[in-house]
Parts: structure tokens; sequence; C-alpha cells
């Protein structure tokens, strides 16, 4: 049997950087301006603290301009929804982010509201949501718009394909399921949204075409549940604890890779898949504010 | 073999109306504003003249205030889009629809654009299609909303239950998977949303155990595509040339009824199924209005 095909995550969000930072230089020459990212991060979590640095880090690469606000993990709902209305008013910042999860005494979906969709980046915003649904210009989600480019970028032929989304999340699973429904390339798939309280599952992901899934569950999906031929793409990342490693832990997606991955002739690694293309589309969406102002 | 059950939009429609106005009695006798629903209607096609006089009669019916705005079929754009700009103004008007389709010299997607959120009781506005999209409080689009009026009164257990939505329009078909897809009741069902591009139809509907057909073509959908003890809502609507008929024509939804309903546990009749359930919903939104403002 012949291997599969490496959705390299990676090397593509590489070669998106390469273009969009030959992109900036273009605006630069034109004497235009160049995109300003904002970040807000509240307390610091690892996790956020590490996701937000590679955002910096990437706008740096491109030749974004960019802000980190860092708040205090015990600053009031009120000022963290004052920092949002002054970056929705500098006129210097393009599009910015507020790094999620918020502490539990911050209303996050007060703060998704606060941000004003013109420069809601991250597409959480429902007036993106909505247009994104509609088929209208939007900022659309990062991951969700990340595996899009990923499927083009490796010419996946979706036209017609039965795809099972695995997940029903507001940020992934969701959009996901909309996105490649819709009359569009990639797109026109069949899609059917699997979740926690679908029956059937094995049987439904079996006769999947493209899988996409995003259920946070560490090698949940194995072998038996993969159609032969698939494209599977994994959102999933878990750290796990593992002594044989210098770091004490390894990354784990929701596919249970070395069984599944010989069924398929296209699947996403972890790390290197899909989380380097949620940052690409980022900064995709990012560009656009300025071909927006 | 037992008889379907006949989800009675009619009757179902009726019942809804007989509460609303329940309700706007209390609102009045609580000296409170009663809801006031304006319908603006360009030219004069004859099914949308219909239509819009059905929606009056309804909110005359359970004693909502209506206005019904007449426009030439000439209206330039720029007059439609100043008397949508002087409804979203007027405090006494609590919501509004612009009846559907307009004229081809003008565009409907910036009249729905032009349309206050909070006065958008067709739900057709990216902000209140994006708060659908995320289980926040909105104006649900009507037909859709109406068809999960209709399961919530049958008792449908829909959860865990394989649905299959035909048709991806941006009204009918997409909204309805997305609700029914949500961790709600109704809600909580496995949803594949199939559209022109679906290679295996047949395949995929004869496996749901509710079928929602919107896919706009007469009798479509023929016995074998459907599963035994299924529960099948069709929101087509087709006007038939009929000569043993006084009227000259009959009506036909999306499916073939004589041979379907044996197979189900339940279906929608038309007409009387979907239709009359789309007008209490748009009523049920205009209610919704009030206790907003």
């Amino acid at each position: 049997m012949a291997e599969p095909i490496l959705l390299d995550g990676r090397a593509t969000s590489d070669i998106i950087k390469t273009e969009l930072a030959e992109t900036v230089e273009k605006i630069k020459q034109g004497g235009g301006k160049v995109p300003h990212l904002a970040a807000i991060l509240v307390g610091a979590d690892g996790a956020s603290q590490t996701y937000v640095n590679a955002k910096v880090k990437a706008c740096h690469k491109v030749g974004f301009a960019s802000t980190l606000v860092q708040l205090d993990a015990a600053v009031s709902e009120a000022e963290l929804l004052q920092e949002i209305e002054k970056l929705n008013r500098d006129p210097q910042i393009n599009g910015f982010i507020v790094q999620l999860p918020l502490p539990p005494h911050i209303d996050e979906q007060k703060v998704t509201l606060a941000v004003s969709p013109a420069k809601d980046v991250d597409g959480f915003h429902p007036e993106n949501v909505g247009r994104m649904a509609l088929g209208l210009d939007a900022y659309l989600p990062a991951t969700p718009n990340g595996i899009l480019e990923l499927l083009k970028r490796y010419h996946i032929d979706t036209e017609g394909k039965n795809c099972v989304v695995m997940g029903r999340s507001h940020i992934v699973g969701s959009p996901m399921s909309i996105l490649l429904s819709k009359n569009t390339n990639p797109g026109n798939c069949t899609v059917t949204l699997v979740h926690s309280r679908t029956k059937n599952v094995k049987e439904i992901t079996a006769a999947a075409d493209i899988l996409v899934v995003a259920i946070g569950r560490p090698e949940f999906v194995t072998a038996d549940m993969v159609k032969e031929g698939a494209v599977v793409v994994d959102v999933g990342i878990h750290r796990v604890a593992d002594k044989s490693k210098k770091s004490g832990f390894r990354l784990l997606g929701d596919v249970k890779f070395d069984e599944v991955a010989p069924k398929c002739t296209h699947i996403t690694p972890v790390p290197g898949g899909v989380g380097p293309m949620t940052i690409a589309s980022l900064l995709m969406n990012t560009l656009k504010t300025v071909s927006h102002s």
C-alpha cells in the first residue's frame, strides 16, 4: 500500500508566510500602511502565552506590525472592555484578538461581542459568523479557514465528497461544517456533523471521504472508524506525559495516527498539521484588514 | 400499517396564534405597547402580494398592529433604502420585513444589510444569522424556526436522530441544518446537508430518521428515497396546472406525498404544513421585538 501524503501544515504555512512577506514588501514600496495586529493576553497561562507569542512572532516574520497588550489575571471585566474599546478606536491597529480562555470572572461572550466586527480577525463576532454563513466577505475563523487552505494547496478534490466533521464547537466544528457545505472550492461537500449525542458514530465516520476531527479527545479516532482511502484532518492537540522525552511530554492528536495513517491517502500530522495553518490563517485575515480600510 | 400522523401546520399555527392573542391581551391590560410589524412590498407580483397579505392578516388576528408599505415596481434602490431607514428609525415600528424577491434592478443583499438587526424579524441580517449559529438570542429565520416549533409541538424526539436536510438555501436548508445540530430540544440531531452536488442522494436520504426537504422541485422525493418510519417535513410548494380543479391548479410539495406518506410515522401535508408555520414563526419573532425594546 502506498504511503499516505502528509498534509504538512508547517511547510504550507511557511509558503503562505513567504507570500505574505512579499505582499507586505509591495505595500511598503507603494507607500501603503503595513497591517498592524494587536493581541490582548489576560493572565500568564502557559499555553495561552505560547500561542500569543507564536502569533506575535509570525507577525514579525511577515513584516506586520504587532502590539501585545498584557493584562493582569485580576483585571476586571470593565477594564478589559475598556482596552478593547481603545483598540476598536485606534486607527493604527487594523485588527486584534483577545486570547482565550479568559479568567472565570470575565464573560467571554461579552468580550467577543465588544470587538468591532471590522477588526475581528479571529472571526468570532456574530456579524462575521453570519457573513461567513451567508457566503459574504468575512473574517473567517482561523482554524476552519486554515484547513480549507491546506486542502486547497494540496489540491484535494472536495466536490461531492462525503465529509464528516466531528465536533460542533463554535470555533472549529460548526463553522467547518458550514464552510465545507458551501458552493465553493474547496467546498461542495456533503457534510455530516457528528457530536456527543450522535448514536452511530463509527458507521458515519467509516463512510467519510474526508474526515475532520475536532473533539478534543486524545487518539479517539481509531483505524476501524476510517474508510480506506480517506483524507483525515486532525485538529486535536494534547500534551501527554512521556518520560522518554526530554520535555517530559509528547503531543497527540484526536486521531490515533499510527494505525489510521496507513488507511489514508492524506493525513495531517500532529504537531505540524492544522496548528501552523491556524496562525497562517490569522495572518491572512490580518492582511485583509488593510485591503478593507 | 398504521396511518402516518399529519404534522398539521394550519392547526398548530392556529394554536400559536391563539396563544399570541392572549399574550397581546395581557400586554394591553398591563398598559404595554402592542407589537407593530411593518411589511414593505415592492411591485405587484401575485405570489408576493398573497404572502404579504397573509402576514398582515395574521398580525390583525393576534392583535398586533401592522403597516403595509407598498412601493411601485419601478422604485429605485435608493428610495427603497430610504424607506428602510425610515422604518429603522420609527419608534412605533417594532419589526419589519421586506418581501422578497425584489425587482432585478435592486440588490437584495444591500437591502438585507440595510435592515436594522434589532428590527429584522425575518432573521436575514448577518448579525442575526451569526447569533443563531452561535446559539445566542436571535430572530430565527421563519421557516426553519416554524419547523422546529412543529416538531416540538408534536413531541418528535430528535436527540441523536439522523437528520437529512435537502437544500442549502440561506433562508431554509442551511439554517435548518445549523439549528437541528445544536445542543437544544428540538435539536441534537446528527445532520447531513444534501445539495445539488451530492452524489449519493438516495442512499443518504434513505438513512434519515428525519428528512427535511427544501429543494424547490415538485415531487422530487419518492418512496424509495425514504426510510420506513421516517419523519418527513416538506418545505416545497408548487402550483401545477390542473384542469380538474376550479382554480385551474393544485399545490404540490417537494415530496411525492401519496407514495411517501405510508412509509412515515409523521409527515407534513402540502398545503397546510410548513407554510402556516412560517407565518406563525414570523409572529413569534414580532412578539419578541417588544420584550427586547
